[in-house]
C-alpha cells in the first residue's frame, strides 16, 4: 500500500455505461495524458486493446485486467454482483479489496456499484451503513446530499452517519472548514419533518457537526447548507425529481421559444445557453457521486457519461485517495460517542 | 342544503394569502362576473367593503361573515385554528360544517387550511385520513399527485385510500374515465421502493383501481400515469423539488443568456417564453390543490395567489361541488373491502 499510497491506482469499469467502452477507455486516456497517471483498466481485454491502439496509447503500458461480463439494468444488484464473478465491477471491487487499488470508478449499473462496494470493498471502520452522496449544483459552491440511494430506509442514526461522513468529504475534498450540516425537510421550522427527520435532527445537534436545522429542496440550489442528509430513498427520488423537472423546464423553454412570434428570431441564439443549463444541471459534471463509508474510494458517475465525464470521475477518485478520504471517515465515525 | 346545492355556496378566505386581501376580493370579483355567482367573503368586513366599493361593487349585494384573523406561517396549524375562533379559515370551515357552504377556497396558510379542514369541516365517510392532492404540469393531461403534505407519515392502506380518492377526482374532475393509478417510487420496477411503496403497491393491485405499477418523477410529467401516490412528506419534498428545479434552471438559462455573446441578442426575444414556462410550472395556476376526503370541497390556493389564480381556484371548487365530489369519494371509499 505504501508505494501505491504516493501513486494512487485507480480502477476503472471499462465495461459499465452507456457508452462504454468507447467513452471510458476515452476517458482514462485523457486522464492519463493530463496527469501522466494510468487508471488499471478492468473489461473484455481485446476490446480494451484494440480502443487503446485505436486512440494512439501502447496497449501493453497499461494494465489490464480482464472482467468482460456487465451486469444490466434489469438484474438485482447483489444477486447479480454473487452470481458473475467476471463482471467488470466485481473484478474493480476486488482489486480495492486486495489492495491492488485504492479506488474504483464505474459509469455502470448504480446498484451493481452500491452493491459491490458495501460486498467486496466491505464498509470502513465504524461504519453501519455507507450512504451515497451526490453533488448539487448551486449558486455558490456544490451543496452535498447523502444518501441518494444506498439504502431504501434509515433509522435516525443512519441519518446522522451520513452527516459526519458528508462533513468529512466537504472538509477534504470541496474545502469546507466547518461545513453547515442540515436535514432535507418540508419546512425550515424544526417542528416539521418526518418522525425520522425529526429525530435525526436532534441526534445531528447533539454531535460535534455544525448542525444549521432543516434545508428545503430549494436550499440545496442557494447553498444554504454545504451538507444534506436523508434517507436513501427521499434522496432518490429528490434527486430525479431535480432531473426530470430541469429537463421538462428546458423542454418547455424551448417549446415557448418556437410558439412565440416574437421569440422565435431568438432561438438561434439560444443553443448555447440550453446547453449551457443542461451541463449545470448535470450532477455528472461534478465528477461522479461517491459512496461514503466503504473501505476505499468508490465513485460512481452517471449512465450517459462521456469521455469528459469520466476524466472528471478519475480526477476525483485521485483526490478522494490523496486526501485520504478513507481513513478520515474512519476518523470521524471513531469521534462519534455512542 | 337543497337551494344551496343548484347553486354551490363558496366561502372564500379573503384574509388568506400573500396578496390579501386585494387578490382575494378581485378574484372574487372577476368570478362573480364570469359566472354570476358571489362567494361568501369571510375576512375583516370594513376591509371587505372598502374594496368591493372600489372595486366598482355594491358591498351589500354580497354576503360578508366576519373573521378579521389570520394564522401566520410560523404558527402551529392545529394548535392556532382551535385558539382563534375569529380566524377567516376558522369560520370559513364552519360554514361548509354548518352546510351554508359546500366548499371553502383559501391561499392562506396550507397547514392552518387543513387542520380547519379535518378538525372542523371532518372527514368524509369511510376516509381515515384526508390527502393534499396538488395536479402536476404534464405533457398531456395534468397527473394528480397525491398527497403532498397532509400526513407527515402514512401506513400502506392510507396510499391505496390515496389512490382510490384520487381517482375519483381524475374521473369527476379531469374526466379520466378509468385513470392509470401509479406509486411514486425511485424506479419503474416492481421490487424497487421502501417498504411502504412496496406494501401499497400490492393493496393497490388488489383494488378495483387501474394500477399501472410505479411511477418515477419523471413519469409525473410525461403523463405515463393520471394519479400517483406517496406519503405526505415525500409528496411535499417532491413537489418543492419541482418548483426550485423550475426556478433554479429559468434562472440559469437567464444567466447563460447573459453571459454568452451570441446568445445576448436573443434576451429580449426570451421574456415570453420565460413567463410561459413559469406559468406551466406554477401548479396554482391550474385552480388550486383539494383537500380530498374532508365532508366537504376544500381547495387550497398558492400562498403567491394573484386575482387570475384566486379566480381559477373559485371556478375549481364549483366544478368540485358541481360533481358531487364528496358523495363519489365517500362511496369510492365505501367500495373498498376492508
Amino acid at each position: 500500500m505504501t508505494a501505491a499510497a504516493e501513486r494512487p491506482a485507480i480502477a476503472l469499469d471499462v465495461m459499465g455505461g452507456d457508452l462504454a467502452p468507447d467513452a471510458t477507455i476515452e476517458g482514462a486516456i485523457r486522464w492519463a495524458r493530463t496527469t501522466g497517471q494510468r487508471a488499471i483498466l478492468v473489461g473484455d481485454v481485446d476490446v480494451m486493446r484494440g480502443l487503446l491502439s485505436k486512440g494512439g496509447e501502447n496497449p501493453s503500458a497499461w494494465r489490464l485486467e480482464s472482467g468482460p461480463s456487465t451486469i444490466g439494468m434489469g438484474e438485482h444488484p447483489v444477486q447479480a454482483v454473487r452470481s458473475t464473478p467476471d463482471a467488470s465491477i466485481r473484478r474493480c471491487a476486488e482489486l480495492v479489496r486486495a489492495g491492488e487499488a485504492q479506488a474504483l470508478v464505474s459509469m455502470g449499473n448504480t446498484g451493481a456499484t452500491m452493491a459491490a462496494g458495501v460486498l467486496l470493498v466491505g464498509r470502513a471502520r465504524g461504519v453501519d451503513r455507507p450512504g451515497l452522496a451526490v453533488l448539487i449544483p448551486s449558486r455558490e459552491a456544490p451543496t452535498l446530499l447523502i444518501d441518494v440511494g444506498a439504502n431504501a430506509e434509515a433509522r435516525p442514526e443512519h441519518l446522522r452517519d451520513f452527516g459526519l461522513m458528508g462533513a468529512v468529504y466537504s472538509r477534504q475534498l470541496i474545502g469546507n472548514p466547518k461545513p453547515r450540516t442540515g436535514v432535507l425537510s418540508i419546512g425550515e421550522e424544526a417542528t416539521k419533518g418526518s418522525p425520522l427527520t425529526l429525530a435525526a435532527a436532534e441526534l445531528l445537534a447533539e454531535s460535534t457537526l455544525n448542525f444549521v436545522g432543516n434545508v428545503e429542496p430549494g436550499g440545496l440550489f442557494n447553498s444554504s447548507v454545504d451538507v444534506a442528509v436523508c434517507d436513501g430513498f427521499t434522496g432518490n427520488l429528490v434527486l430525479k425529481a431535480f432531473e426530470a423537472t430541469a429537463e421538462f423546464a428546458v423542454g418547455e423553454l424551448r417549446a415557448a421559444v418556437r410558439r412565440h412570434p416574437y421569440t422565435l428570431p431568438g432561438v438561434a441564439f439560444m443553443y448555447p445557453a440550453f446547453r449551457a443549463v443542461r451541463r449545470r444541471t448535470d450532477y455528472a459534471q461534478y465528477g461522479g457521486t461517491p459512496l461514503l463509508g466503504v473501505n476505499g474510494v468508490v465513485i460512481i458517475g452517471h449512465g450517459r457519461s462521456n469521455a469528459v465525464a469520466v476524466e472528471n470521475a478519475l480526477h476525483a477518485a485521485a483526490r478522494a485517495v490523496d486526501s485520504r478520504l478513507v481513513d478520515r471517515v474512519a476518523d470521524g465515525m471513531a469521534s462519534i460517542s455512542r
